[in-house]
């Protein structure tokens, strides 16, 4: 199956480039709202699965042990910027459980805000593990050790986590095959950027398991409540969940708690939408993140409720204005006909 | 018509991204030895054309009156990383023209080359128009413009040359019309990153203009002996058509004459094997340079004869492993069935 164009890049007289992929719309009952394009072939979530992945850190006790706050948890969820704020509360959830940054198997890569990198160049230092847009997810990992092995030697015990094997992975990998009801272990399975394996997961399995986070149906109690608790820190620190000028921050800070979005690698974008009860994942087939982006604000834009300030908001991220070096306008980025077809049966 | 997957994008157990586009593969009569895709729907060819927008510099005189050598004819075709030999060279050429970079109207970004970012801020200094990756073009259209206008007030004469309908576009449009064969009169016309016009064009009627680059003929006789100059500068100074690091320095380092590639934005690429008479034409529907990259060096691999060495080090750009941040190789980036089955039976 051939999935349909979502997205088009027009350049004055033309299209472009065009962006082929796949979308599910469900309810926390698994009913379809859309299905466009292979909803049901697996695809790396990679980190657009983050707060699944962080359930057990809170439905463990651990979170609350520890002490951490809506930035620390949102961090856990995040794809961060590398940004100062970002690596420090890092390092603070690492501290929180005994640890400091050498304990991050995630490696380390300069951070993704290019003023970031400028900063840490003109202070003369080196991006580390902290700056990993990973890092507070592999803090998170640290923090949920401590609930799993609760003696000494921690640091012993915690090494090699990535791999799907270590009782903390375990433990990850039991709440993302609880929370979307795939089969992991029968999965495709990969390694991903920051080490730890990414399962393939058909969309529709992807949608499912955020509309379970966004109403709680259909999870066990304990992951229910972390959910909700997860989706209430990234609600009030959006800005830990990604960071400057990026989409999920920016989505959140006006948004709130009406969308929980986050994206992942290779044009992977996926959202609960709790206010109309429905989970939400996308896959650009090419897998480039702008694509994706698009879909997904056009998506936010058919289906959430919004005032007028906040649907012009959406709609520049619907329909992206791309300029040139001298800040001329020289094209569009925008939801190609199936989508916007989709998208308006839906709404 | 859904044109077939080039490239696959796999990761561990499963094909994670693909990558969907055209290739056409044409000699100087215009007889196609591939045609992969619809290579007949016109296409934004971006930079990838540099060297036929470069062909009036030479054509015109203007080259060797100003004296310009390998380097800076090179630099005139470059999409470079905006590395300090880059901008050093862009600005001889702007002084041999008698002027400077106030000049240039293509606009200010920061190196593509993270290190010379890196290197620019760790000096306490920003971008200016010498970074952009196309100066080294915009100081071929300045020092052509001395061809074109020998009189004073060349400063004021020059203002606005990025116009469609500036003498000095006027002809570099009509080089580009001339060498495709296209009608740039009736072609869809868009706007680059660097404020020139780009005219939508078939990938059948770039591929035939680069067979004409790599072997003169169709080409008027001013046109031929300035695409030899040109190709004979790119072959000697590769460093200066893309830079550090970059696909097309690496290549034109490794095989010289014997391959002429460029890259143009949103996934294209253009290249001229002269020893089999032969022009490259490639777009990737999605826009995504990685893959072209893939299928250039899927092609040069199918058709130019390399000894054992350099056939090894193609390999590694058409077979490409993917690493994450801990150097372990998650994944593989290479040429989809359908490219390969049209390479086998071109070979």
């Amino acid at each position: 199956m051939t999935n349909p164009v979502l997205v088009d890049v027009h350049r004055g007289a033309a299209i472009e480039s065009m962006h082929r992929g796949a979308l599910a719309i469900v309810d926390a009952d698994g009913a379809a709202l859309v299905a466009l394009g292979d909803i049901d072939r697996p695809i790396f979530p990679r980190s657009a699965v983050k707060v699944l992945q962080a359930l057990p850190l809170v439905a463990s006790g651990a979170a609350d042990r520890l002490g951490l706050g809506d930035a620390e948890l949102a961090l856990a969820c995040a794809s961060h910027g590398g940004e100062p704020r970002h690596a420090e509360t890092a390092a603070a959830m690492l501290a929180k459980a005994g640890l400091d940054l050498d304990a991050l198997e995630c490696g380390t890569h300069w951070p993704y805000l290019d003023s970031a990198v400028r900063d840490l160049v003109a202070a003369g230092r080196g991006p580390n593990a902290l700056n990993n847009n990973c890092s507070g997810k592999h803090a998170g990992f640290v923090c949920l050790a401590c609930a799993l092995h609760d003696g000494p030697g921690l640091r012993g015990w915690l090494r090699g986590y990535v791999e799907p094997d270590h009782p903390v992975m375990r433990e990850v990998t039991a709440a993302l095959q609880a929370s979307t009801g795939a089969d992991l272990a029968t999965a495709p399975r990969g390694t991903d950027g920051c080490s730890i394996p990414t399962y393939a997961i058909p969309l529709r399995a992807l949608a499912l398991a955020f509309a379970r986070v966004g109403t709680g149906t259909g999870l066990t109690p304990d992951h229910a409540r972390a959910a909700t608790r997860l989706r209430a820190a990234v609600a009030a620190a959006p800005y830990m969940v990604a960071g400057t000028g990026r989409f999920d921050t920016r989505v959140m800070e006006r948004l709130g708690a009406r969308v929980f979005c986050k994206v992942g690698a290779e044009g992977v974008y996926c959202a609960a939408l709790p206010g109309r009860g429905l989970g939400v994942a996308i896959k650009v087939d090419d897998g480039t993140t702008r694509a994706a982006e698009v879909a997904m604000a056009s998506v936010i834009e058919a289906l959430v409720a919004l005032d007028a300030t906040e649907a012009s908001f959406v709609h520049t991220l619907a329909d992206v204005a791309l300029s040139n070096w001298n800040g001329r306008e020289v094209g569009r980025l925008g939801a190609g006909p199936d989508l916007r077809r989709a998208l308006d049966a839906a709404a």
